[in-house]
């Protein structure tokens, strides 16, 4: 299996494009990328997304974009939920990594503002089990919420214990001119925030939002001159059970750790090796579900990274979100894993100004779809 | 890129199966399959699928599969409307291609019977372009009938020159126990089918249907001694625009055509040397132009195949449809793709009883998403 690398990002800011259609957003990415590397054309392209079929009426979704970018090679979309994104890079590497094509276009897009909040909800309920979950009636946020629940119950810990993952994503956030919502937030207004689905309230939930992000994967060996390339040392995905009340242990990410697991071991790295992670924090719960999983800290122990101040870009251990994450940059649900990739290989660039982590040279990336049946984690670093 | 090859198949037969769940269907496909080669587990699993968002209101399709059948590895959807299955597919081959993983479970499934009618008809219209052509009020069939009414008036054919077609599917589906319409039809048959959108009949489209259809790839140089292994000569895939009056010849499959030339390349074959078709007949004309731009005929002749007798499996010059078709197997349309490479293993096994074609070495299928927009062409041989 031949190495792989990113040669050029792009991305358009996440929002609320009403005036703009699907396959627009996806195109204004892929020619920020492939202009970013300097490239003019490429072999296949894999769209991530989750909700063209329910939000937009448009299946077909690689085809549409193709078809809008003037490209005639292959075109997919491949479709894990919320880690949609990740999943189109995974299958962007295999196809590069196996020779069948040079070069690979991946972009991740979802356009969801122009839905009612009603049919918001219950397209991302689809993400659960349809038959054994949604049947009850409980929604996304709700399934969540479930679970911070039982973990604060479990370890014992307060809501405000939380805190400081909402903070540093809205901190970062501030200084990302494509996040949703570039403010940093207090820690009374985390507190008093209106409560969503019991003990997860709007600071714990990340924005959804319409916006797309591309990388163009290439061949280690062909960019190994190039200032701007990354190379991709680790690439794994797992799943788990859909529901959650299948689980042994529902608070703990089986398939964020088979997936970190496996990057560890393909890049040749441990956890401590990682200079920041950009995971997912789609709710603030699933942050320290994340870095437990990871290897980052013990189970039930994740809290503990934030409030000791180990989570923020400059002077923490490991820092996190640093562009924002999926809390302040926003949730666009199937681009967010390529959102991801592509801030990782800002900071590896050191393009991150005000949220620079010094010396980044090893980053990580974890894409979590469903309540974590579906997880992928990459490693990317300087080539 | 190292070589690959289908080890094991399996499928469920194409109905009505109001009683099942798509995962349900997914799962007797891939245990069928697993049984079929032999094997007790696999490194990852590939689905095929276009509607499970619109029609059972479940994405991540992947883990809810994954999940059902107690695999904990990998799993994702690919999906490009009708060709989803191919996709899959090819999905799949490249991830075992690449060295990453050592075998791929793939598997098309589509459960469709439970909605209703109009729910189905608009479902499948988000293969089109939703912004350009359903906005117009088009459904999927009538753009197809567009094609063909242009079809008969660019080249003189008359509706009866089609029968052929449907007809063979149709004798072919009488012999195959998991096709959805297992009877032979008659010319008179034919003609009298009431109108759905002219000059497309009943008996020129085929049915939709519910059913799943897999198989297991490994790597070629691990099956070599086994008699039941088939290899993949050639894999190609290409894409079109999306809205037909964008194309500057709409009675050309462009897509085909790239896919086609693709895997003869990588097989090292000419059209003359396939022995079998496994075509895309989801309406008549469908299959006409699959045969020019597959290189079997020269434009606007292709009815003259089917009316000299050159595509029934017994004696036929280039035997298509040998297990009935998408018109007599059934459409369950992200399925189809994998039916068809299903099928194709088949009849390089020698296991088509009254269908089979004596001698077949060489087999070929095409998968059309769209009205042609993303099409994939694959060549298999015996090992």
């Amino acid at each position: 299996m031949r190495e792989v690398a990113i040669i050029g990002i792009g991305q358009t800011k996440v929002g609320e494009h009403w005036e703009r259609s699907i396959r627009d957003l996806a195109g204004e990415a892929i020619f920020n990328a492939l202009h970013d590397s300097g490239r003019e054309n490429f072999d296949a392209l894999f769209s991530g997304n989750m909700l063209s079929g329910l939000i937009d009426q448009q299946n077909n979704l690689g085809s549409v974009i193709a078809d809008w970018v003037g490209f005639t090679g292959e075109a997919v979309k491949v479709e894990t939920a919320c880690s949609s994104g990740a999943s189109a890079f995974r299958a962007g590497i295999m196809a590069v990594a196996s020779g069948e094509i040079e070069s690979a276009m991946v972009v991740g897009v979802e356009k969801m503002t122009d839905a009612s909040p009603s049919e918001v909800t219950s397209s991302l309920a689809t993400a659960a089990d349809s038959d054994w979950e949604l049947e009850q009636g409980v929604s996304f946020v709700g399934l969540n919420a479930l679970i911070m629940q039982r973990y604060m119950h479990e370890y014992g810990w307060k809501h405000a214990d939380f805190a400081p993952f909402s903070m540093n994503s809205h901190a970062n956030a501030a200084h990302n001119p494509n996040a949703r919502l570039q403010y940093a937030i207090t820690k009374e207004q985390y507190l008093n925030a209106p409560m969503v689905s019991a003990p997860i309230n709007l600071m714990d939930a990340s924005p959804i939002g319409d916006g797309a992000a591309a990388t163009l994967i290439v061949p280690l060996n062909t960019v190994l001159n190039e200032k701007n390339a990354v190379r991709i040392a680790g690439s794994g995905a797992a799943t788990d059970t859909l529901s959650i009340h299948s689980r042994k242990k529902p608070l703990f990410l089986q398939a964020a750790y088979l997936s970190a697991q496996q990057a560890y071991r393909q890049a040749g790295i441990a956890p401590k090796d990682v200079d920041f992670f950009e995971l997912h924090d789609a709710f603030s719960i699933m942050a320290a579900l994340s870095l437990e999983a990871s290897g980052f800290a013990e189970q039930g122990q994740a809290p503990k990274l934030g409030l000791d101040n180990e989570i923020t870009p400059k002077g923490g251990r490991l820092p996190i979100c640093t562009r924002g994450g999926l809390k302040g940059r926003g949730h666009p649900v199937g681009a967010t894993g390529m959102y991801q990739i592509v801030e990782t290989v800002q900071q590896l660039r050191g393009e991150c100004g005000e949220t620079q982590v010094d010396g980044a040279k090893i980053g990580m990336a974890q894409n979590i779809g469903g309540s974590g049946a579906s997880i992928l984690t990459h490693i990317l670093t300087k080539a």
